[in-house]
C-alpha cells in the first residue's frame, strides 16, 4: 500500500502532475492485449533517465513493486499490474535523442512508437529492421523489455540483434550504461543484450543506442496457396534450406484466411486452398526477378495450388494490413483466444502443424495457426467461449499437449511475444531445474527486494 | 601450489595421460601471442563437458586459478597462466557434435578449429561468417571467449551475432544450458551473448550451438589506391553511408603496404600510394557487377588514384593470404609490436587516422595501422625495440594518448581482440565507476571465488 509519504516523494520526485492516482487513470492501466485486469495503486510518468532512477530507488526503499509498461499491446500480461504496484509508463519518455545516419544508429528513449524509428530511418534510407505486427503503437521499450520481432526476423533478427548500447537502472537502483556507438565492441561484459528480453524483471530500460540498415531499394511478394497446412510447411522447409533468404515468409491456415477475407486478402484463391504462404524478397530492383524464381522453385511441390505474383505496392501494404489484423481478427471465431508464441526448428514445421490438426481433433476446438514460419514461430490460437466449462476444460487439455507437442520437437514456448504472467507455469517444462536456479538467482542480483515486475518471466518456486 | 590430493583426483576425473606437469608442456602453455610467458602448475585436457565439470568444481573447492585456452593465438594475454594456475586446455574437446544443415545450425565443442566450422557448413552451401584472421588455427571456444570478428564482420557481425545457444560451467560449478535451437526465441534470459566475450572469467564455454547462413554464390574484390590514410578513411566513409554492405572493407597505411610486398599484393600500386583498401562484396554472380559500380560509386573522391578490379579467385585468395600475414608480418619493422585493436565511429575514423600520424610524429615512432575499416575498427601498432628503454618510454606515453584519442572519438578499446591482461589498465577510462563495480559485482555472482581466468577483463580495484 502506497503511503502519503511515498506519494508526496514521488510528486516531488515527478511533479505531481506525472502521478496519477485517480480511478479512470488506474483502470486504463490496469490491462493489457490479456484478458485480465488489475487495478494498480498508482500510474507514473516520468519523463528522464534521472526521474526513472528516483523512483526505483524509491520503491526499493520502500519494497513496492513497479511494474514498466510501453503501449500495453504485449499478449502474455508482462504489463498487467501486481497487486499494490505502481504502474511506471514511459509513454512520456518519448523522444528520439539522436538519429546518426553516417553511423548508422538512433539513440531513443522508450516511450518512442516502434514504427516512428523505421520512419525516421527511412528518411535517410536507412531502416529499423525489426516490424512487429503492433508497430503502429506498441513502444520499442516493450520491443526491448520482450525481444519483439515481425515478419523481417527471418531475414534480419529480432530487436536484440539491433541493440548496440542500453542505460538501464536495477531493481536496486544502480545505474548502467553498457554497449558502444560502434558495429563491434569487445571491451565490457554485454549486459545489453540480457537485458533484452528480460521483460522488465531485471532493470528498466531509459535509452537504447539501436543500430540501422541500409533499406532494400525494392520489395517483392508473393502468395502462394497450398491444399494443407503440412504441404504449405514442407514449402517453408524447402525455402529456408537453400541460399535466397526471404525477408518475410508468413503462414496462414484456412481459419486465418477467412478470418481476413474482407481485406480481400483471399480474392480468388484456388477451390481447395487450407493454406497460404506470404513470401517476400527484397534487395536490388532489378535483382528481385532472380531471387523471386529462386523462391518460386523452392515452393514447388506437393500441394501447391497457386503462387501469384506481380503485386503492386498497394496491393502488398493490403495484404500486410490484413496480415497485421489477424491477432485481432481471430476473435471473430470465439472471444476469447488462447494463444500461443510457439517456435520449433524449421525443419520440425510441417510436424507441428500436423499435431495441431490432430489436437484441434481430439479435443473438438477450433484452433487458428498463423505466423512467422521462416523462423519455426507460429501464432497458434485456441478459440474458446470462457462461460462454456467444458470447452474451457477441453482447451486447458489441449494447450497442455501443444507446449508437449512444441518441446518435443526441439522447440521453446515463445519466438517473440515473451512469457509475461501468463507462460510462467511451463517455462519449468523447458529449462532444467539448475538453469532455472540460476536465473532466480540472477533475478536476485538485479534486483534483490524483487520490485521489478514481479511474477513475470520466472515461474514461482516450486 | 597444487597437492598431491588434488593431482589424484585430476588424474582420476580426466586419466592421467590428460594431466600435465612436465616442465616442456607447462613451458608450451605459457605463452600466448603476447611477449609475456608464466608458467603454469599443471596442463589439462579434458574432452567432455562433465569433465571440466569436475575440473571446475574442484579448483573451486581448492581456491585454484583455471585459465581456459583454446589455440593460445589470442593478443592481449587472455590466455596467459595466472601465478599458480591450472591450463585448462580445449583442444582435445575438438569435436562437431551435430551439424543441421536443415536447421543451419552446428554444435560444437570449443576446441574445434573455426575454418574447419565454416568448410564443413560450405560443403552444404552455407557458411559460418565470422572469419578472424587465425581462422586456419584459432579455437571456436576463444572466438566465443573474446567475441573475435573478422573481415565479413562489416556485413555480417561477429561471433555473439551467430550464436543461438551454450552449454557452460560456472566458476561455482553451476551447469548453465540456455539458448534454442531455434533462430527466434523469448523464453529465458539471454545468458549465451552476455558469456560470449566475457573472456572466461564467468564461465568456461563446453558447447555451442552456432547459426549458419547461406553461403554467397559469388565474390568480387576491389583494391582501391590513394594518396592519404585521410583519403582512404574518408571513403570508406562514404561506402558505409551508402545502401551496398559490402562483404570487407579493408584498409593498410603505407607501412603495412610495405611489410607484405612480398606477396605481391603492392605490385603495380601507383606512385604516391599511401594507403590501401580492400573492398569485398558478396551475392549472386549476375548481382556483383552493381554492387561494385555502387562501391566504385562512393569510392570516387578526393585522394583516389586508382581502383583496380577484375581480380581471379586465386589473386583474391592471395590479397586474403597478405591481409591475415600482417598481424605477424609487421614484426619486420620492429621486434616488438604495442598492438591495439581500437574502434571508433566509422564516421570518426578520419580523424582517427590524422590523429596517429600526428601521434607518430610527436613520439617518432613507426605506427603500422590496418583493420576492418568498414566497422571504424584499426589495429593500431606501435613497433618498438623492447631494449632500448627512451623508445619505451616514448611507445608508452604514444599508446597513453591514442587511447584517449580514440575514447575521445566516440569509441572503444577493443573491437575484437577484448582486453585480456593487456589492456586492463586502461577500462577504468572508458567504463564509468558504477558500471564497472556493477561488472566486478556480476563476476563476483558467477564466479565467487574468482578461480575463472583471474586477472584478466577487469581492472583490479583502484
Amino acid at each position: 500500500m502506497i503511503t502519503g509519504e511515498v506519494l508526496q516523494a514521488l510528486r516531488e520526485l515527478l511533479g505531481a502532475e506525472r502521478v496519477f492516482r485517480d480511478d479512470a487513470t488506474r483502470a486504463l492501466y490496469a490491462t493489457d492485449e490479456t484478458p485480465k485486469s488489475y487495478l494498480p495503486e498508482a500510474v507514473l510518468f516520468p519523463t528522464t533517465h534521472e526521474q526513472v532512477v528516483g523512483i526505483v530507488r524509491l520503491a526499493n526503499r520502500h519494497l513496492l513493486p513497479l511494474v514498466p509498461r510501453g503501449a500495453g499491446s504485449g499478449n502474455v500480461g508482462g504489463a498487467l499490474p501486481a497487486p499494490g504496484s505502481l504502474v511506471v509508463s514511459f509513454e512520456c519518455m518519448n523522444r528520439i535523442l539522436e538519429f546518426d545516419p553516417a553511423d548508422r544508429l538512433i539513440v531513443t528513449q522508450p516511450g518512442v512508437v516502434t514504427d516512428d524509428i523505421d520512419a525516421l530511418a527511412a528518411s535517410a534510407g536507412l531502416m529499423y529492421a525489426p516490424d512487429p505486427g503492433s508497430g503502429g503503437y506498441c513502444r520499442i521499450g516493450g520491443n526491448l523489455a520482450m525481444n519483439a520481432a515481425g515478419p523481417r526476423a527471418v531475414k534480419y533478427g529480432a530487436t536484440r540483434d539491433h541493440v548496440l548500447g542500453l542505460r538501464a537502472v536495477t531493481g536496486d537502483g544502480r545505474e548502467i550504461r553498457v554497449g558502444a556507438r560502434t558495429t563491434k565492441y569487445a571491451t565490457a561484459y554485454d549486459l545489453s543484450r540480457l537485458l533484452v528480453g528480460s521483460e522488465g524483471t531485471l532493470a528498466l530500460i531509459t535509452e537504447a543506442t539501436l543500430r540501422l540498415l541500409p533499406a532494400p531499394e525494392a520489395v517483392a511478394s508473393l502468395r502462394v496457396c497450398f491444399d494443407s497446412d503440412t504441404a504449405a510447411c514442407a514449402a517453408v522447409g524447402r525455402i529456408m534450406a537453400q541460399p535466397v533468404l526471404p525477408c518475410a515468409l508468413e503462414f496462414m491456415d484456412r481459419r486465418a484466411i477467412d478470418a481476413i477475407r474482407e481485406y480481400g486478402v483471399a480474392d480468388g484463391l484456388p477451390a481447395g486452398t487450407r493454406a497460404l504462404l506470404m513470401v517476400e524478397a527484397d534487395g536490388a530492383a532489378d535483382q528481385l526477378p532472380r531471387q523471386i524464381a529462386a523462391l518460386e522453385a523452392a515452393l514447388a511441390g506437393a500441394g501447391l495450388l497457386e503462387i501469384r505474383s506481380g503485386f503492386t505496392p498497394a496491393d502488398i501494404a493490403r495484404l500486410w494490413t490484413a496480415r497485421k489484423s489477424l491477432s485481432h481478427a481471430v476473435k471473430k471465431i470465439a472471444p476469447l483466444k488462447i494463444n500461443e508464441d510457439v517456435v520449433v526448428p524449421v525443419s520440425r514445421l510441417a510436424e507441428l502443424v500436423g499435431a495441431i490438426d490432430a489436437l484441434a481433433a481430439t479435443w473438438r476446438l477450433p484452433i487458428v495457426s498463423f505466423g512467422h514460419a521462416g523462423n519455426g514461430n507460429l501464432h497458434v490460437n485456441l478459440m474458446v467461449h470462457p462461460d462454456d466449462a467444458d470447452e474451457m476444460a477441453r482447451a486447458g487439455a489441449c494447450h497442455d499437449a501443444l507446449i508437449e507437442t512444441v518441446l518435443g520437437l526441439g522447440g521453446s514456448l515463445s519466438g517473440e511475444h515473451g512469457i509475461g504472467s501468463e507462460k510462467r507455469r511451463y517455462v519449468a517444462r523447458e529449462l532444467d531445474a539448475e538453469t532455472l536456479a540460476l536465473m532466480r538467482d540472477l533475478k536476485r542480483w538485479f534486483d534483490p527486494n524483487g520490485i521489478l515486475n514481479p511474477g513475470k518471466k520466472l515461474p514461482d518456486p516450486s
